[in-house]
């Protein structure tokens, strides 16, 4: 169990100094553990050589050393890379495992370690649908926007975080919810030989998926060559139409990822913030925006649109959107608590430099023709 | 007095769901008066002869219909367009008058009404260092970010916002801070004659000015030709330095002004953040970036800046800034509370539509170049 | 046969102004026929219900009127709302008609006129591997790029062109080669029973196809998750690797279509050069880039691309690109000669505003907050 | 004397090929000289103490082991860092000085050679208006994109050129004519005291300068703080007004200057273009454009401007634009033969990364977050 500083905002409201108003200093957030944490779910990039060692090693530190209990998926450890390993074999059998999609871990575990890339957040983060444990983000190779910590010295530096002496970030995330109007007619048409197999009722023709979403959620033209055609709306209006590739909406952690390409602007994890930002519009002005993390905002095909779109989180589940179909987006109630290896200021800037090369550059006097100085 | 809905952004603090969050929608603020505002003080764009009338209308139905006690400033009432209105001119004789820079009207004025572009806001932002009194915004010509309200049904519009039905978004300010450090110094230099005028001691080379700023605080190369060197500081770390035009640093309101013409994305005003926004960088990686409402930003000259940089504030109180000097920027305690024509959501896209033509198209099919639809 | 001004650009070789050159205006250049044209190839957007009407209209008055050889395409008169008509069916009898990839017209065919959007000269360019009629192009909806006659007076317009009364725009082509390493190796996996259908020999595993492509080539990811990666090769030296969404290698026609949406500046159409956008680069110093009419470039995956890319010509013919496939371009020797309306340049910037809205904007005063004019 | 390849373009014009293109390699340019040159003009960078050691090196061995006959500007002798040196100075003897503005050198030079920066080139640029002599130019510190030699082994290197053995770009030249109507009443303003020192009479209240430009004229605000309104005409129609910060109009060679730091699309030398590039343009659809060399730019200031505007040439000759002032700005046909280092391709790909790290990137899988390998 753990708690965080509270507040990013808030206003007094005696009667002379109506709407004055506090912020706090992002990194002045900190993690401390209301009890120290017994379970740790470590998460693998998988079929990654350069891995298998390390996480041996930190798997063997935190139920050995550290005394514990480990959870583990259940495919990693039946990787022959893994499992042909008899002195790890007989350690993993006090581990716990886990199937995704089948069981649930969310209640269980209290801290989570991440090896490989940024790829493994997200895949952590998929895994828990309400409240997230703390994750500590381990990059072997280069440092990641969501992988701060350097393997060289993990052991010192998990003991460190187990004691509760860290920074902290609560990246926000986006719950996305799609309703499929028109479940019983796609089933129809899937059906190759012209057969039936999923004829939906009346009662039974919508369906409802809920996802929790990291970076963004992406909704595209898919395969097709044909623009996408899909209608924006925020809380309830219509705003814009989004005539081009696709449309990213993302949320300030993501808007280093996909976003950033697309050209969008980047901002800190610690704005409240969700992001819009068109793929390829073919509209000039169509410029990226930013709005409140308190909104709501839906995604359907427009009337007009001739072809269907795709939509995907996080990069996985990839689906096709129909006409009736609609995608709603707020932000979570559950962010990720994500660790910091510095704090959230210094961290960020550092994977801008590092990760985007954010103003690298060489100093030159482009205009250095004056009369007296060329 | 009013008050306005607390908190953006909270968080519950019970043992099972740690960091979950609750958000505000931004079309839920509204405005409520604890009492009926008495003062109210009208700022009309100056030398614009379409305005008098208008002007006139309105100071005359604040005062005689809804008795109210009319601030307008001293050179407003001296313009000869209007004193030369007789009828009008004994109406004034009950108006409250002052004088920018002089008068402190600060703690008196209840509600603020402004007839023009919206520079009149910005001027209106500049009188109110501290708590700034609700501000309802008239375009006479076309639609303005900060300027909702058409004036033809004047009466009615602001009979309501009296009655207290009316929604708000509170726009954030940037508090800067100028530090000179080398006062004296500059002092020496401007003496034409050789004479030292003013020669400061040791105790008072230093030299603090203050700014509330609504829009954005730039800094750049000013009249030379050379590129501007600054240096930028988060929380008291270098983040970067910008080698270009300048930097603009804005609240979310600026980021549809000057900013957006610099390359930034759009920020609605509800969100708790500071834009950086590069005016023509040399490096082509230097994207705008976003950063949290609670961060304190400082800008100095680079060590090896061959000159120096020019800082204005909303595009006022133009300055030089040497070698030594300092602009400290965090976000101002003292949002500037603006009155809503619809909410804060609507009122936003409506201006992105009509002043930038956000996303205007027509639809076409750029790609409708398949086989079998030519 | 037709001529047309021959040199953009030249120079001089006297000994004393070495170097010295000389530049053609576009508007100058003009289509002269050598001989009147009698034969005329109608393209029609297929489909669209709303030009059965005028394409019957202006065959009729081509044939009848004008005494022209009518080329059309066999399917389009197979279309049952144009076979059903029989008074139409009579005049057809006169036509001569031709298959997609079967027959080929292309020194059969004096003039070309288009009725639809853009991609009707996008497809009558495909007809034409080598040299390519003029083309006259109507839009009957919005203007387009492509399509800048308006239809209400197609009469007195044909009238004139045949006449040879006109302004021309030379629109340069890409000549694409793909070669085909793998082929045979392709082939094999294609096969889902792992029998070897397709097993090239040594003379035959590599296989090259040409295009003329008028707008673009493009490579992307297509279906695929991943970033793709190719290298891209000017005159036999690698450039730059592209990691993004995929990369725009576009006429200077084409800067308007795909590109553009993409963040590339706008070229006009007399501007002999190539211009290479990336599609969502990772990096954020990937700007698009212009290079010289005359450069051959060549794109393959990268060693360390995970997957494979997809090509397509004109958004047509899109294929798959493996390791070892090659995609070489070069400006065609045979651009399409498309026929103005007015001229090249205003023709250019009356599509510039009307199809991409290119500066219109809303004049507003947004630094006005000088001290005297808020 | 020298010649180089004459034909970037030009056209077959046989009967059944007619509109048929070649394109020039720009790789292939080369340099020969029709007799050895004889005279050469070293530009040396002023006040810059690095600079005094390479360039007293280079004119000795032009002057006593090439036996070439030395220009050099007077103020450079006459600078004390190098006028100190006697044995230096009994050499300078022999130099033939100049001084600018006042001696025209332009038909003296058969060579020229820059020491220092891009703004060497710039300058030697500025004192030939007519045919320019070849230019080899090296950069001391990093490497510029007009200065592709470094001094290392200038001996060898000078050696080889003089002997013909090189690669050269044209670099195209704006030629722009600034003409002033209202130059008496600007004298009358310019008088402080209120004496009309020049009253022009009607035959002169005209005047027009001239420029050659080889990277851009710059149309800005100025000191103003008020947005610049200017109109852009082409071939006499009004294309567009530009509300901004201002404009810029620049030749390829430009486009990697300050063009590229407002946004601009790099353009390769080799290309016969003109780039348009707005300043911080109001309009969010105001994307730059690139028109054909041969088309004849003005500019002037808006009707409604309520400010004046300022134009420099490569950063040089500032002025200010008046209401009836014109700028006429078209290719100049007088090209900077400017030689490579390696050829014009290689040189500028490695002034690309080098100076502006375009496309400088970590490779890193964004989109790594697929079901099977997070």
């Amino acid at each position: 169990m753990c708690t965080v500083m509270k507040f990013n905002q808030f206003q007094s409201q005696d009667d002379n100094k109506v709407w004055k108003w506090h912020f706090q200093d992002p990194a002045s957030q900190r993690l401390t553990w209301n009890k120290p944490p017994k379970s740790v779910l470590v998460i693998k990039k998988i079929r990654d050589a350069s891995l298998f060692q390390p996480f041996k090693e930190l798997c063997i530190f935190l139920s050995e050393v550290k005394n514990m209990i480990v959870y583990v998926e259940k495919k990693i450890l039946e990787d022959p890379a893994i499992s042909a390993d008899e002195n790890f074999g007989a350690i993993t059998k006090k581990f716990c495992t886990f199937r995704e999609d089948l069981d649930d871990i969310s209640n269980r575990v209290d801290f989570i370690i991440c090896l490989g890339g940024d790829g493994t957040l997200l895949y952590a983060s998929s895994l828990f649908q309400e409240s997230v444990p703390p994750v500590m983000a381990f990059h072997l190779g280069s440092l990641g926007f969501l992988t701060p910590f350097k393997f060289d010295t993990y052991q010192s530096q998990v003991t460190q975080i187990i004691e509760g002496n860290a920074a902290i970030v609560l990246r926000s995330r986006l719950k996305v919810r799609v309703l499929k109007e028109n479940q019983e007619k796609k089933d129809r048409l899937v059906d190759k030989e012209g057969i039936i197999l999923t004829n939906g009722d009346n009662e039974s023709n919508q369906k409802a998926m809920q996802y929790q979403v990291l970076n963004e959620v992406v909704v595209d033209r898919g395969p097709s060559s044909y623009l996408s055609n899909v209608d924006l709306f925020l809380d309830g209006h219509l705003i814009t139409t989004v005539q081009g590739d696709g449309v990213i909406v993302s949320t300030p952690t993501g808007s280093t990822a996909y976003a950033v390409a697309a050209g969008a602007s980047m901002i800190h994890p610690n704005v409240p913030a969700i992001m819009i930002t068109p793929i390829c519009p073919h509209s000039l002005s169509f410029r990226p925006i930013v709005v409140p993390a308190g909104v709501e905002l839906k995604i359907t095909l427009s009337c007009d649109a001739r072809n269907t779109a795709w939509v995907s989180f996080d990069g996985r589940k990839r689906q096709e959107i129909c006409h009736g179909d609609s995608i709603t987006i707020t932000t979570s109630c559950f962010p990720v608590p994500s660790i910091c290896f510095r704090d959230p200021v210094n961290d960020w800037f550092e994977s801008l430099a590092q990760c985007l090369h954010w103003n690298v550059r060489k100093k030159q006097n482009y205009l250095s023709s004056e009369d007296e100085e060329y």
